[in-house]
């Protein structure tokens, strides 16, 4: 099996994402991740096993006696949060999945108040800070930051798992994972997600959970996707290039009412302007045909969901948010559920979760 | 029964407290708050149930096997403290009161660090943020938005309970418990606190604290209350009005010296500065008669007690502070059991923990 | 028995630190320090009983059950970690030591965020803070503070343990216990530390670290202290005089290599240039000579090891980091082991633990 201890840094990096895959996964023949660093870790077979976890885990907490089952599994361990970017809703949503588990935490959510000011480097201190835990949830501004580390850690004396909540521009792969997890959830008693068809509508240029969460879907069969954007917020061609390479069916259209009458999930995401340069070039654009409201409710079909990362500001109506297909919240709560099986199978519990008797 | 889920906003926010307390309630006919907003839904039999609870646990909290025991009554909940307002005192003694009885807590502290910089309303955030979490309690500068999450929540698909830590100018109604459970305290082997004439003094205009407990008092048969402060400070209208309308005695006077005499109860304030328009208004106000000290020390009976909500300033002398009477560090521990007693109470623990074996 | 509550504050501040030391027992005759104020508190019986106890900490550690046997020790208690003075490596490090035994924690890190901006005293924000505690560890650019607040509670009606986690430059003891526990480790299956020979490197003059650990060292049999700095940083005459009056051998150079290679441990430390005045006088010292590169690697003999306290900027390069004798990652690890050993020796869980089954 492959092993990141014999291989080195500069050829590591400049591996594609399929054959680093195989570097991260725990051992032991169970395909699960040790490193979770990248969307594109996870297959379908991965995915099916998560969210049956994850169901799993939502039941047994049901009962008091399962909580307290679940707070005993993973009581012997420690998770340190590296938050340099910020962010509650991921760290709130990490944190309470190490809470169900059991596991005791400590963070850093501000670079500004760690011993970086006395010239430290980031790698010394996320490796000196992890020497007190078991494993390391991070989210960074800075691309590849959690790659590096996964590779440092796993060629020191003390290995431990990296946990990638979010790095740079590019991956975010637990928010990719509560995504199909509220999809698969979503259509689970009415014929499951293949052959759907999922709308993505918005910023789909710099919006990272919409090009993780559109490879994943390829997992599935015959999932159609529409991309419904502003001209200059169009779906980027790396993200269709992929599609065209799986012959997946996909559509680029401006018209998001005629994308919401034939669709079974629509996706709807914020402009990123954290993103503009100083010229704001985010308020030019005319985003207002890129909105769900009360006509486009009327138009989703019965069984239809739609969806939002949040926060949102007014891509959604707030009329919305109590109609039965707002997925929105339960998304995120999905994450909660989804990140604590992702957790637990990292660490090798997912069979004695599954087999326990609660 | 009344429901908060069968009411809209707009109705239920018109109504009077007392009216809206019903709706607050846990349901199954025990009367014990489900939602905590304001001081006036405790009325004396609520009191004397929160404070002999109160009373219980810091009793089984004593031994090593009692702590343990109360560190398992809500060891499968986890809560939210969502404080946008500083407070150090206010945080930590409700996270050492969900500590005490094994809920483990995430908290957002600071509004900057949050989602909310990329536009998302206040109750999206809260909403979202309480996905993870089965209770909020939050404190924030905004009145009346414990009221307003505590009615989103009843009517959402996952209702759960807000503990208000201090909202706005208005209500802070765990600090009023805590008072009210120091003064029981502090007379419950001396008579109890029906006929004792509690002072109050310092800023009474601007400070919560007063306007609660003041109120809360009035559940006790023929306490009398004596307002001491500077005549730009005075106790305001509405408080008066109250205790006119029950026909309470109450004495309003600038002489500190001569209502200590008399009292049974001194409780101090700070003049609450931040309260000033940019012309600091505080600073004109000649507050050196409103200062406790040694003199007011002798002047106080052998049974009577001194309180302060803290921080102080110089309102009260570091030297009464080592006198058996000074009760305001007693006080603030006090908050810790009366918040735990509040906490199991609103998940249904009352009974439990009165009839444990310890 | 000395009793901190039988003397005035004025003259225990007033007493050397061999006299204040019995005042700061727990009392019972075990000699284990309540109060952990300063690093002159440890003499070689107390050094070798908790680094016997972070040695068995660490082995029952390892298993599952032992790892929750540890967490049940002191699950009945809670600690505050009070850092007025930023520092995550320090603050994480005593949070895990708890976590391990199953303390819950609450903390106050940012004094701007707490009460005292409403006026209050710092030693009142403690007092109070610390009524929801049983513990209070701290760390304050405030030289003293610590020990003043040893005293407070010790004298008043609720008296818990401050274990001092750096104040002022003065003062950092569990850094030096952490120290000599690394250099324990490293040579106890290599004939013991006695008799060997270190080397401190850097900037001995601002360090507080050297301080101690100078100090912590005069307690074992012949070991030779070589001090190397440049003339401005020299390690400073107090150092010095106790060296002299203990009759250590030491010795002060410039001469890095020289030392290196007579040394069994080399201590190299970062130029504190935090407390350079507005003039950046740390800038014009030329500190070339003063760092463990590939060159020194190779003078070092194959049992000797290479420490830091960290944050490290340059002093030691990056090449040397995976050499099995490169000891600073273990070291900041040790520091969460011995720092778990002196809270569950505080305590009183010394032989509870020694003599328990794992």
């Amino acid at each position: 099996m492959a092993s990141i201890k014999e291989i080195e840094w500069d050829v590591f990096e400049g591996l594609s994402l399929a054959d680093k895959k195989p570097y991260l996964e725990r051992g032991g023949g169970d395909a699960m991740p040790y490193h979770t660093l990248f969307a594109q870790q996870f297959d379908r077979s991965l995915l099916e096993r998560l969210t049956a976890l994850a169901n799993r885990i939502r039941f047994i907490n049901k009962s008091r006696e399962g909580a307290l089952y679940l707070k005993g599994v993973l009581a012997h361990k420690r998770a340190m949060l590296y938050f340099s970017q910020p962010s509650s809703r991921t760290f709130l949503s990490h944190l309470a999945a190490c809470q169900i588990l059991g596991i005791t935490t400590g963070s850093v959510r501000d670079a500004a108040t760690s011993s970086e000011f006395k010239g430290e480097s980031r790698e010394d201190s996320i490796r000196t800070f992890s020497s007190y835990f078991d494993m390391i949830i991070m989210r960074s501004p800075e691309q590849g930051l959690a790659e590096k580390m996964a590779w440092e850690l796993s060629n020191s004396s003390r290995p431990i798992p990296i946990l990638n909540a979010g790095s740079g521009k590019d991956q975010h792969p637990t928010q990719a994972l509560l995504d199909i997890y509220t999809l698969v959830r979503s259509f689970e008693n009415k014929g499951g997600l293949d052959g759907r068809t999922v709308t993505f509508c918005g910023d789909l240029l710099r919006g990272r959970t919409v090009r993780s969460l559109s490879y994943l879907l390829t997992n599935f069969r015959d999932v159609k996707q529409i991309f419904v954007a502003p001209k200059a917020l169009r779906v980027p061609d790396d993200v269709v290039d992929v599609l065209r390479e799986k012959a997946v069916d996909f559509e680029i259209t401006e018209d998001l009412q005629a994308a919401v009458r034939v669709s079974d999930a629509v996706y709807m995401t914020r402009i990123q302007d954290e993103w503009d340069s100083s010229k704001g070039e985010s308020a030019k654009i005319d985003t207002s045909r890129f909105k769900f409201g009360a006509q486009e409710l009327e138009l989703l079909n019965p069984d239809g969901v739609i969806m939002h990362p949040l926060p949102r500001r007014d891509e959604i109506a707030t009329c919305c948010d109590r109609d039965p297909r707002a997925m929105y919240w339960r998304q995120m709560r999905n994450g909660m559920w989804i990140r604590a099986a992702l957790i637990a199978a990292t660490f090798g519990y997912e069979n004695e979760i599954m087999n326990c008797g609660y």
